[in-house]
């Protein structure tokens, strides 16, 4: 019982910092336009969530793994549309 | 040897995505705006840090506390910054 409850706030943590960067990626999609978000950010975000990628592979853990995977595909396409729209300015 | 392996990619990874935040910081208080970044995205990711810290102590692990920690305070700093900016509008 008090396992599964310190596994609950780790599943938690997981999903929130997952799913936080889809109402990024929607605003960036529907303003279309990310000129205040970091690109040094973003590129040093996306290869350190890289990192836990293999981490997690190595200690095969399937959260860590399938959380990153998704944390990784969502900043990345956050990441393309920004090049995307900056380059479409002029 | 191994093991030290795999830990190296672990702090590899908690190293970048605690650090990857403070470029957007400095871009931030630098432009004085932050419009284009998620007011939902760092509400949820600060919420999902927040509970890595609880399972961190819970789990008595001092990397996941200490990098979520770092974590916590930047993208505080994000948020407040971005909706001090926002006020200062009109």
């Amino acid at each position: 019982m008090y396992s599964l409850n310190i596994e609950f706030f780790g599943y938690l943590a997981a999903i929130l910092t997952t799913v936080a960067f889809l109402p990024q990626l929607i605003k960036t999609l529907k303003t279309k336009k990310a000129e205040d978000v970091s690109l040094v950010t973003l590129i040093i975000f996306i290869s350190g969530v890289g990192f836990w990628i293999i981490y997690g592979y190595k200690i095969s853990s399937a959260p860590i793994l399938i959380a990153n995977i998704i944390t990784f595909i969502l900043n990345l396409f956050i990441l393309v549309s920004k090049v995307y729209y900056s380059k479409n300015v002029w």
